[in-house]
């Protein structure tokens, strides 16, 4: 009998913030995979080290391009493609011969993410069982004790990657907002959210649950530098009774 | 010393989906608090059932008022005002008497809610831990197995309670949405889907990771009943390589 595909959310960072059903699909899968950039042993790996029983197997997916490639170019989804399809069937091979496998994810499953990728390509052939996870806004807006919404507010996520005239559309047409994927996008972000007249409400949170955490108004940033995962927040101003 | 208050996310409603630290801190507070329905237990007082400690004390804040008063009328804010004051009170009495207090909170603590309203009544008095959770939406589009966003798509999370042409035009403008709060704006919502030509993409899921959740595309849904905490789910269709 083939083995059940256990996509895993394991939440913003501290291992502790895994939920409890998550924990138990980590323990109990006899293969444990996850992706990472090649030589490095990834993110999600990490947040789980505690909890792996010493007996599993492991399985590294590691990422062909990072960032060598742009976005743009039709080598990058070539790439990506190949590699998703080549991880769905290593992962396809262990559920056939019975094992489950427990594929890590950072924040939840379906919320961005890579295990959509192996999601479609597999949920047809074999069981498929998912544990959603804290997000990676929520370890933000936690770190900043920043309520995001309130009452009525509408909540608008954007990728830092659109251009910056729609992102200041967005964000003056919204009650509260998420920017993600900052990185190099954070110059023209910063400068869609002045355009929006929000830079005062708007707070810039690095690592948020983590231990390095980083938490400013995003006035207060003075440099150009984010990490990729790191976020703004615009918290909502709605009903407060 | 004055207690700890601690804001702890619950998930969904499976009490698996607590996250380990939750769970932590339920168990070592002696003072477990939460909202509920007068005469009713509540069902973030539920969901902890089977991970309480026998020895804890309860407190339970019973809304003064639900359905009875229109949203729109003075007195409601009046009533939930007063309310949200006594409730934290109430809290703060237990912290001043050195007992830490474990504040319950379906979804995440800062993701709509109470739990923020006695947030901003205490945080400046009392040492305040944040335990994020894993959101309803989450639950929903997991029990969904729908992927929410993909690449670069936007996600707009919008309350039913919002205007018929405003629900549409928001609807039209984005990749990817969550309408929550149907109840009786569930006839309002699905109109704006429809205008906004969503109706065959959308999903809806009522009590999303609980026994009895319920997953059906919209253009099957016949009748017009939709429990408060429904939702509507519209996945986006972003980079898919």
């Amino acid at each position: 009998m083939a083995g059940t595909l256990h996509g895993v959310g394991l939440g913003p960072g501290d291992p502790d913030l895994l939920t409890v059903k998550a924990v138990k699909a980590v323990q109990s899968a006899p293969v444990i995979a996850y992706f990472c950039k090649r030589g490095r042993r990834g993110h999600a790996r990490t947040i789980v080290d505690s909890w792996l029983k010493p007996e599993r197997e492991e399985l590294a997916l590691a990422y062909p391009v990072t960032v060598e490639i742009p976005f743009a170019d039709p080598r990058y989804n070539a790439a990506l493609s190949g590699f998703y399809a080549e991880s769905a069937e290593r992962i396809a091979r262990e559920l056939e011969a019975g094992r489950d496998v427990a594929l890590l994810c950072e924040g939840d499953p379906l919320f961005y993410g890579s295990f959509m990728h192996l999601y479609v390509r597999l949920k047809d052939r074999f069981r498929v069982s998912i544990v959603p996870g804290v997000t990676g806004m929520s370890g933000c807006w936690t770190a900043a004790g920043a309520p995001i919404t309130w009452g009525d507010d509408v909540l608008t996520v954007l990728p830092g990657t659109l251009p910056r005239d729609q992102l200041a559309a967005k964000l003056a047409a919204t009650d509260a907002a998420v920017i993600m994927k900052l990185g190099r996008n954070f110059p023209k972000v910063r400068e869609a959210l002045a355009e929006a007249g929000l830079t005062d409400r708007a707070i810039y949170v690095e690592r948020g649950s983590m231990a390095e955490e980083k938490v400013l108004p995003l006035r207060d940033k003075r440099d150009d530098e984010a990490p990729y995962f790191s976020m703004i927040l615009v918290p909502g101003q709605g009903r407060r009774p």
